[in-house]
């Protein structure tokens, strides 16, 4: 008889963008010609830029000529498009070969799927609140999880300490949901925890472009020793808004080594096994993202974007409420002074604005409120203006 | 400190197509005039139809267009491919709801990935010869593998027997790499044998286009029973050419139970945790696959392949050689009566023409050969005559 995969029955349903748009929907019904602002979901608005949509377009006709017609390739990814990221790594002065960078389906998947090269008996250490892809595909894989708490003191970014222990580590920086940013020095200090501790960081950088202040890094190699301990994964979700495009990167260094073995080459056998990588079409929308009209594209959506979370950050400093984010992330993490659900009911009924309740990304995130700053200038205005009015009459 | 996956160990590694390539090199090296027909890789050559590549061309349009824009969404799919899918498969009569249907990235990855959703303790039962991913996907997980035989007397088609033990059961046909496919008979024996067992099995439709004999199944649910038993994983790669695209489905029953479990809300879980879904540009071509338009495009190419196979199998049995496939598929699998590398050596050296040596697909591929009819028409002919040269001389 067949015997599932016990560890599925481990996993908690997340019922948080459910309960958003029951909540929702209850609302509308009742206040048909409500006015709703939608600053809830983490997903971008702004269409693909010209150069993108124009390279995909390119490679479809490609597709359909003998000549330029492409079957199987490496699964690695094109190089084409491996030699533009590591020309992007080289702007931060950080060295990569080609073959350190495998082009995937999207940070998700293979943040998900890179744990299969970890046996089940290793201490995951996990940030709360956190983006819930890492609680659950590590539920999935039966592994102990240990959480490591985000809170006002740490300002969202929670640090090694004395007994800590971890084999495993997942740091997202900026953060989603919090919008905080390591330091370099900050960084420093966990790759040196990681170094002493043989440990090995996951890092998740899928939210690096949003980041405006030179000092932070955006890449976990731009710190000493990192190119032994650390993977990291970045995507152009976020980057070009390739969301609904799906194409992420990973960079697994040649020289990172866990328990003796590389995995460079472990992910390259998982890849081989169980990818066939990225659609040519996919991979040329990818590389227009790196040519010079592009990152032009690219950089002006990521300042709209930002001159929105400078709106909301202005509002909130104005109403004296505490938060994270804002500047160097399109998030912001607020205190809600309140339960989150109750502050989400509230923001709803009196304001029309629709964010995310903190408690939905763990236990640290009660209290707490996600804000997005993907949305239009005029609504980002028009929200916080209600803001203002609800709050400045308490 | 961090522990690996020791069963990646366990992994051997497949120096089958490397190995075709240093004595294809070596002989290119001494012979540099030869003229050399490559029918060793299972790669399509003809490029995608024109209904697909306008589809996409148009998709990447709308992507640049903020009012048709797609970011995140269902990663199960869109709506108008599920639809497509199921008008597809009804022409069989296999009748499917959307929710069973997943559009994934292909069928290489879903089977791969299904597989966590069973725990390690199981027996896997995969025929031999076969698709190396089925043996590695297994290896990784440290599962026990428990093989069955193919062979000349059972015609490549393994059959269940008394005293089989399986709680999870690979099925590929057509199959690659044997090009032979299981009646309706056959089907319903293994059907049968997984419901008294209460094992699952795993069914790679991958080939499916290729059968011209109406008799022939290209379902697994056109099978009675199978519903209930019978997971089918399917791609667009050979069917439409999509192998360098990156489209398959996965059909989840969703009366299908292991262990008491719906194996199709384990999917969606896993799928949701891991997945974000394929490309809205990609999933709008395979859509077009399924317009009139596209599936008599994508039937024109079949046939021409279908061409190339039956030319193949005229010569082999001019020749007296026994093979299977050649027919409902796009592969030929003969018997060399030698060493399968003594024959690929020969072959190259002779004719000019490369095969794949049956030993890499697995033990009982020793003795035989495989040959793709992935080519040009007149490659296909030229490459043939040159067989029955230097085999008439016998």
């Amino acid at each position: 008889m067949v015997k599932i995969n016990g560890n599925f029955k481990s996993l908690k349903t997340n019922y948080l963008f459910k309960n958003i748009g029951k909540k929702l929907a209850a609302f509308q019904a009742e206040n048909p010609t409500a006015s709703i602002i939608k600053m809830g979901i983490g997903d971008v608005t702004i269409p693909l830029c010209p150069p993108v949509t124009a390279a995909m377009a390119k490679a479809a006709t490609e597709m359909g000529v003998k000549e330029t017609f492409k079957g199987y390739e490496d699964n690695q990814g094109y190089d084409f498009l491996k030699s533009a990221l590591v020309k992007y790594y080289q702007k931060r002065n950080v060295m990569l070969f080609p073959d350190e960078i495998f082009v995937g389906d999207g940070a998700k998947e293979d943040i998900a799927n890179f744990l299969e090269l970890f046996s089940p008996d290793n201490v995951v250490l996990i940030p709360d609140p956190v983006y819930p892809v890492y609680m659950d595909s590590n539920i999935m894989a039966g592994r102990n999880i240990s959480l490591i708490d985000g809170n006002e003191r740490n300002g969202f970014l929670p640090m090694p300490s004395e007994g800590l222990d971890a084999d495993i580590i997942f740091l997202c920086s900026p953060n989603n949901p919090t919008g905080a940013v390591y330091t370099k020095e900050q960084l420093q200090e966990w790759v040196d925890f990681a170094r002493e501790h043989k440990a090995i960081i996951l890092f998740d950088a899928a939210y690096e472009a949003f980041i405006s202040d030179d000092t932070l890094p955006h890449s976990i190699y731009e710190i000493e020793g990192a190119y032994e301990v650390a993977v990291e994964f970045c995507s152009l979700s976020k980057t070009a808004g390739f969301t609904g495009t799906r194409l992420g990167y990973t960079v697994v260094p040649e020289r990172l080594k866990a328990d003796g073995e590389s995995l460079n080459k472990m992910w390259a056998r998982r890849q081989g096994t169980k990818h066939n990588g990225v659609a040519y079409v996919i991979q040329r929308g990818a590389e227009a993202v790196f040519t010079e009209a592009g990152q032009k594209s690219c950089a002006e959506t990521i300042e709209y974007y930002r001159g929105n979370a400078a709106i909301m950050a202005e509002t909130f400093k104005y109403l004296n409420i505490w938060f994270t984010g804002g500047v160097n992330s399109p998030y912001i993490w607020l205190k809600c002074k309140k339960d989150s659900w109750a502050f989400f009911d509230e923001l709803l009924s009196r304001a029309g604005v629709v964010g995310t309740p903190g408690s939905g990304f763990g236990k640290c995130g009660e209290g707490f409120f996600r804000l997005t700053a993907f949305n239009t200038r005029e609504n980002t205005i028009e929200a916080m203006e209600r803001i203002k009015r609800i709050f400045n009459r308490f």
